[in-house]
């Protein structure tokens, strides 16, 4: 992704530094700054914290964590995998990424684990790269149909296509491109003319925050909207389409993505918009058919609905708390939006239906 | 309502100090205080920047509006009604009171026409009351009717029953009692054990600032959740139904209300749950069969998206940038929640059917 017209990724080893760097998404939109993570507590951290955060990128920084504990404790490889297993539950990337590290440490000679780590975490962040511009590439030529039949019935010109997206499933929650943002940037660079509708995406605001940054970085037109906005934004005509990502799927076609997802996919079926979630294959976990029944959702801190943080008339950032004091809060960070309310899910294989029947296809 | 252990209306007149008294809503929940309005000024303020809001409040809120305009310049009766008029576009509330209080004048004498519009406006603040006390009555054997099924259930007692909300349709958004929460009130006070689930109700929090404060004030239990949430909520189990307001009701059943109640309206049709409306008669606009096409919606200031107030760690009240300088906002204030995704409208004169053939028998 562009930042400030020069290249970065969300997460990349430097080599003379033998270090692993990220941008550090909790200080996103108000600082850009670079973390070095130095060891697997470090890792650890920026994956608990949201430093990093988005399905695929947590697996590769997983993969990193692995690197960074084996470098230090070589013969601790189980238990730094159940740390970095425990650090977030629902996304099943993390999961998956720490498999293929745990897989290729199988008979690994103890002095070999840390480099043998690495490999794995470099391939998965090139893979990471090239997955997401493929869902990008596959995600836009569904665009590009709404488009031709948009423009068909406006043809002075004066429309752009507008697409509703929710949390962020942008560069920043991958390595680069993103899922559902990496659909608008391809489309973009076709020449189409798109607008974005962010939803602030309550309580982390990573709509807010991660999304408008992004898409102002790469100049995509866009307009933050509060979550409760969406639905008579559809009502009104002003959404094509929405596309999400994914930090779980079900190989039924049903998507487990950020808390509200579910209500704008209620609100896109309401409207007969069009509801697309982009996703690397590595987020079907095949063994699952009742995403609503059997995918575990997180439960996070009381805190980040109480608290929000943002800068002061003088630009210093502060911190202050929204609700009243003691509140009892509940918040719960995902929701799962059924596959009878999606109309595709784009991978970096193609287009499919959400149906066993479809995605089973996928399953290797 | 009770507050700190004492007996408060929302807006009251103060006959020894000729001074209308309102509870200043936009310091709530952190600071509990009262503003006296002096002037026609002082009401529009008020009204325009919700240190009163809710319909039915603020209807009462013009009358005495009125009030305070003539009793220093009696002549400019149209002047004093237009300006008020101009303050909220959705709600029609406010239209109705003040047609009641032009009636009224009609044919008055000069000198008498402040005296009027007094007795007008503290009539409209009684009647008020006494028809939000009768929504709760009305609403609350609806809430009796889903504890008996849901304790026939479980005869071992451990369950609640737990009502959703969005926004503040309390005692703070009308003279006392509230619509939405009356019923609720008044359920609770036949000694139906009730948990409310309170939406936070983004840009303006009045779920989190009011709502949740007025309920801990009355005793009721309660849990704050952000406007992402209740979809999950809904799919787990854990509502039992929603009850909200409307600002403007059509003679078909269409409810328009705080942004992003259609989208829980979506979720309760969804998960078959029963969806309520509790209003005045007065809300109720016979003129408009089409909510969606014919209700005007307010578009409020870009920085109640942008930025949010809070008391800091020293306990100051501090305004703060959540969302990133300069980014495009869009801030519908209200949707409309089509009449087929509401199961009753509860109102003074009983509970009615969301259609015309049912809601045009309260139209006199």
């Amino acid at each position: 992704m562009n930042v400030n017209g020069k290249h970065y990724q969300s997460i990349w080893f430097d080599e003379a530094q033998d270090a692993v760097h990220i941008i550090d998404q909790t200080c996103l939109p108000h600082k850009f700054e670079i973390l070095v993570l130095q060891d697997l507590d470090g890792a650890c951290r920026a994956i608990e914290t949201m430093q990093v955060r988005g399905a695929p990128l947590i697996g590769v920084a997983a993969a990193y964590g692995m690197y960074l504990a084996l470098k230090e404790l070589p013969e601790q490889s189980a238990e730094a995998l159940s740390r970095l297993q425990a650090t977030r539950p629902t996304a099943v990337n993390l999961q998956w990424a720490l498999q293929r590290v745990k897989a290729a440490l199988e008979g690994v000679a103890i002095e070999q684990r840390a480099e043998v780590a690495l490999d794995i975490a470099r391939q998965l962040e090139r893979e990471d790269v090239a997955i997401c511009e493929k869902i990008g590439e596959h995600g836009a030529s569904l665009l590009a149909q709404l488009w031709r039949a948009k423009k068909a019935k406006h043809p002075d010109n004066s429309v752009v296509l507008n697409v509703l997206t929710h949390c962020n499933a942008g560069a920043l929650a991958t390595v680069d491109w993103g899922t559902a943002l990496s659909v608008v940037y391809k489309a973009a660079a076709q020449g189409i003319p798109i607008h974005v509708w962010v939803d602030e995406t309550r309580p982390r605001n990573q709509g807010a925050a991660l999304s408008c940054w992004e898409l102002a970085q790469q100049g995509i037109d866009h307009t933050l909207i509060v979550d409760n906005a969406g639905g008579h934004l559809m009502q009104q005509g002003l959404v094509d389409c929405c596309v999400v990502g994914s930090d779980r799927t079900t190989l039924s076609g049903d998507v487990c993505n950020k808390i509200g997802t579910y209500l704008k996919a209620l609100a896109a079926h309401d409207n007969s918009i069009p509801f697309y979630v982009a996703l690397p294959v590595s987020s079907i976990d095949f063994a699952l058919s009742d995403g609503i029944r059997d995918i575990p959702i997180e439960q996070r801190d009381d805190d980040e609905v109480s608290h929000l943080s943002g800068v002061d008339e003088n630009g210093e950032l502060q911190r202050v708390r929204i609700s009243p004091a003691n509140v009892a809060i509940s918040n719960f960070g995902f929701d799962v939006t059924p596959a009878r309310l999606v109309s595709k899910i784009i991978t970096e294989k193609g287009v499919y239906e959400p149906s066993q029947a479809d995605l089973s296809s996928l399953a290797n």
